[in-house]
């Protein structure tokens, strides 16, 4: 068996990612030879307990990250500053700092400056998940095939930042590095954007008057499903990704509500070759998606 | 075995929903003795026979339709007025003429007027599809479970509407029967806007500048994946629907537009229980889906 990575690895949130990497450690080892999990209430660490996926269970993100080499921030982005807040004082020397979150300037700008000297700070981004959230959710399958995202930031130590992607490799994952202004503008339009419009239309159809939204529920048609299947995702987390990736994720609504129009005025002057044309484009994107077998 | 509905069935189009109906015939039986399909191609209908899913191929519409007890349009909503105007004088009296069209207000206003006195005009639109298209798409299991809405006009003969009621049944699907006008509004929720959207991001990622493009397709996570999934439907047929339901998808449109610019504006400004009281009702829906057994 590989020699794991790590002595302790502290998981601070244990949810849909955080579990999924407890889970790697326990069925495939390679990773840590001791996990702790932190939460944000006992009953969370209760699940964990009874799911048996950490060696041992702490409700003070302080006690957890004690003597660990190893640190990952799987919490909601929105959560980190106060995690790193009160962590950072009890970070043992030479330890790895890093993250799973969708932003990667927010966390930069929120952790970064709260790293003790002695300890490597590099913010990771798995681009993998379901719509369901929690301990219960997880499984070691989760980062089979999907990249992970590297941003460490200038001067980081590239011992420090193999180890990460080292890491990444045994979760099963691809990994890549990128500026972290540049993540922030492609996660925009693959996965932040997405999310904000299956949330949007599917607050919509529910503000609906009574007959047509019962119908909108009984009659939902393949196109609307999956809508709902994305908007099933957990709201803290996504509200949290969406107010750190501001300028972004503006930019890009921008980008489409023009694209939008562009297509309601098409519609509304039967330009149909306009329309077709549109329709088209997102054939060939699809198409190129399966050429890189990413669909 | 169940004594089919029909001796004659005539399939106007058969791609992907014309495909799918002439193998439930085939394979469950209890529909028609006998299907013939036309298409606007003679290379489809040498694919028809290749697949052996029709008893007999008809290039002329005309010839299609003649001596069918029931004739069904599976072409794109948009060729239904020159189809119904060329077959129109073949029907044969007594003759069931339906559809499976997207849009059922353009259907009556295009096909309605043309349909011989003794015939049964009987709309009706299977809520089934894939992003697949073609003869070899479809399969005969597509309706099962799934809605078929009939929008008969006013005067209808009842025992026609039964008929065609009592074809989708034997397709596997639940029966409905609506006004058109609330037909395409409901539609335009659940279906046309959510893939206008489809298309529409997908064209915003297109249209990035070259390497966030390459990226895009690198790195498309969950949600783009998804959108793409639905943005590779067939272009004809969804370009026809949006120009035949255009005053209920500009209603649709212009409301989701609203909504995205409040949520916009609530990512701007930073307030995060707009956002999250936002994505609670998106998981709301889903939930409501779920418990429908329509997720």
């Amino acid at each position: 068996m590989t020699e794991p990575l790590f002595r302790r690895l502290a998981l601070l949130g244990i949810g849909l990612v955080g579990s999924s990497i407890a889970r790697v450690a326990r069925e495939r080892g390679g990773l840590a030879d001791e996990v702790v999990a932190n939460a944000r209430t006992e009953a969370t660490l209760a699940r964990v307990r009874a799911l048996g996926i950490a060696d041992r269970t702490e409700l003070d993100p302080t006690r957890a990250v004690e003597g660990a080499d190893c640190v990952i921030l799987c919490a909601p982005v929105g959560a980190y500053a106060a995690l790193a807040q009160a962590t950072a004082p009890h970070l043992a020397p030479g330890c790895i700092l890093t993250d799973v979150g969708s932003t990667k300037q927010s966390v930069i700008r929120d952790v970064g400056p709260l790293v003790p000297e002695g300890v490597h700070f590099v913010p990771a981004h798995p681009l993998a998940g379901t719509e369901y959230s929690g301990p219960d959710a997880g499984f070691s399958t989760l980062f089979d095939g999907r990249w992970c995202l590297l941003t460490p930031p200038p001067g980081t130590d590239p011992d420090a930042v193999e180890r990460v992607a080292e890491f990444w490799r045994r979760c099963g994952s691809m990994v890549s590095t990128m500026e972290p202004d540049h993540h922030d503008r492609v996660l925009a339009i693959v996965s932040h954007l997405p999310h904000l419009i299956a949330f949007t239309i599917c607050g919509t159809a529910d503000d609906l008057e009574g007959e047509s939204r019962q119908e909108v529920l009984q009659f939902a048609a393949s196109g609307f499903r999956d809508f709902t299947r994305i908007a099933a995702s957990d709201p803290v987390m996504w509200r949290d990704v969406f107010l750190n990736n501001r300028e972004a994720l503006l930019e890009m609504l921008a980008r489409f509500t023009e694209d939008a129009q562009a297509m309601a005025r098409a519609v509304r002057w039967g330009d149909a070759t306009y329309i077709e044309d549109r329709i088209l484009r997102g054939r060939k994107i699809r198409q190129s998606l399966i050429e890189l077998k990413q669909a």
